[in-house]
């Protein structure tokens, strides 16, 4: 890919966009506002599968009248510090931070705050939430299931989502802590770029449509699936196999929503799963109060020494030496406020696409 | 190994001795008694290396004044939903069924309760702790730190323990869904067998004084590392080292115990730590009251359908297929309840030299 495949945009004009283009479906301002503000972070974070990219997606959805625009989130089930949402089909970008600001509230009054959320729809990068949670000294977790595309250890088929974990913590004087993880060996989209430039993927990413490992992306692809963190016997593969059931579970068997492979696809052209089991796909929030636990500047101070240490391991050679959890999306930040967000000619197109059915223009 | 390496001893036989044992030590009854079943659970199902193989080095603690027979646990900070527990420099096999306990509790009154844990000492199997919380319909977790064994990922030395997270759902007439899982590649004990077998490893599981993967055991034993779940950069290697230092932050920095490379070592030989930044190691207990999300008939029913699910899935050539969190060990323990427990010999005279310190008879 030569640099001529990328436009850049800036952060404002993508968010400008974004926002019209939910506001044209019937979305509030202000929902739509923070829906954008969840796809922003990510393309500002470095973040592309994310962001901007899967708009038409969301676009898709809206224009079928498939995701509700004005959704009425209604608490189901509650306790002082739990809570189960139906998410009333809405956005998962605006039923998402709602629900994660629930888990806020209550931390603030309970210590902690849990909340499994049914009925909602793809909710963005999970680690947006326990960003959420940040400034007010609490530590927030997110977890979502996805649709289907890994395959439990020792399984041939896809039964599980990439099914991500995020948890963040707060730090004094150094940036925060913030862990954002898929429990599959690798992202698809990883799978895609290899498929694309016509080269070869390692070992223990993938297996093929009969279960078999395989090197070749398309083999992947045409029926095959991804493999969960840990890839295989030798790699302890369980264990990623068991990260996707807690997630899965957490947040759709706990909730009321579809789970395992039964979780609904989140593009509009993807095969619908045989049966419904639940309603929609599933999040789970979590948040804990530090002073709940422990004076927070101390905790803080503790973090800022917990960084200096990882740092300061000896690198191992031919690496740039042990990073922070947060720090390559910093990085990325960074470089993106100043210099702009680099879109690829087909996101661009998706974009257009958009544009030309709504009427609303890409702000210049 | 041969046959003739092992005896065979009753759950019984084994749980006794350890009783009589932590009994002499000034241990009180009861929570001796509470000590031996932890580490039997471990010997019952299968997971050797946290069971009565580790009782000589609780024996060599309690022995030397290391550990407080008769800890008083305190809560040191507390919410409704949240506490913070100092344990006395407790055997963490009496302190981590206490702490536990008081997150059921909390979990009952409030949706859900946590406790972090300073001071205190190893627990045994982190499995065993959500395990209690099930006869109440209640998903647990635990998770604790450890001593240094494993890099950072991008890192050439320990700074981490193996610190596992294990989690624990309910169901209804299926056995529940039990997750016990180190955040380590494998565990170092797998390392050991290997050496002693004079056995090379697979690549990903370790690297050498020098940060080079290595298959040579004796090359991670003598300065090396473990590596992080998902190994390295094509296995996604940050992700097991966000799962321990997850992990960490949420059993030790949050509670004001040691962490990262300062944690406190368990076995009395190993060197100790350049310095101490807290009390003792760190636990952190969870558990939520599945009524507080959704009915629990329902959740579970809904679980044993999941189970169903995952065990139908097409099987992996050259595998036995799709097996559920926790099948292992209830194999296991099917085996040993009615044949017995095989006991190395190494851990035979382990108990010999603890029975002619203490006058305690194995009983026969």
């Amino acid at each position: 890919m030569s640099n001529t495949d990328f436009t850049i945009f800036s952060s404002t004009q993508l968010r400008e966009f974004t926002t019209e283009v939910f506001v044209h479906f019937d979305v509030p301002y202000d929902d739509a506002i923070l829906a954008a503000d969840v796809l922003a972070y990510s393309d500002e974070h470095g973040i592309d599968s994310h962001g901007i990219a899967r708009l038409k997606t969301y676009f898709d959805l809206l224009r079928t009248g498939k995701i509700n625009p004005k959704p009425e989130i209604k608490i189901i089930r509650e306790k002082s510090s739990t809570a189960t949402i139906d998410g009333d089909n809405g956005l998962g970008l605006v039923v998402g931070p709602k629900c994660m600001d629930i888990a806020i509230q209550k931390a603030k009054l309970h210590g902690s705050g849990w909340v499994s959320v049914c009925n909602t729809n793809h909710y963005g990068a999970a680690g947006y939430y326990p960003v959420m949670a940040l400034k007010d000294d609490i530590i927030g977790l997110s977890m979502t299931n996805t649709t289907k595309g890994v395959a439990p250890f020792n399984g041939a088929e896809k039964m599980l989502g990439t099914n991500p974990l995020a948890i963040a913590f707060p730090a004094y004087k150094e940036p925060p802590i913030i862990i954002d993880l898929a429990s599959s060996a690798v992202a698809y989209g990883k799978v895609e770029i290899a498929d694309r430039k016509n080269e070869k993927i390692p070992e223990g990413w993938c297996i093929d449509k009969n279960g078999y490992s395989t090197t070749m992306p398309s083999e992947m692809i045409n029926g095959g699936a991804l493999l969960p963190l840990g890839s295989d016997k030798d790699g302890s593969g369980h264990k990623g196999y068991c990260l996707a059931s807690m997630v899965d579970i957490l947040s759709a068997v706990l909730s009321g929503a579809n789970w395992g492979p039964f979780t609904v696809p989140f593009a509009i052209n993807s095969a619908l799963p045989e049966k419904q089991v639940g309603k929609g796909i599933g999040h789970f929030f979590g948040a804990w109060e530090i002073d709940g636990f422990r004076d927070k500047n101390e905790f803080k101070t503790n973090i800022d020494e917990w960084i200096h240490t990882m740092r300061n391991t000896l690198p191992r050679p031919g690496t740039s030496g042990v990073l922070i959890p947060g720090d390559p999306e910093r990085e990325a930040y960074q470089l993106r406020m100043r210099d702009g967000i680099p879109l690829h000619k087909e996101v661009v197109n998706s974009l257009m696409d958009i544009a030309s059915y709504t009427g609303i223009n890409i702000p210049s």
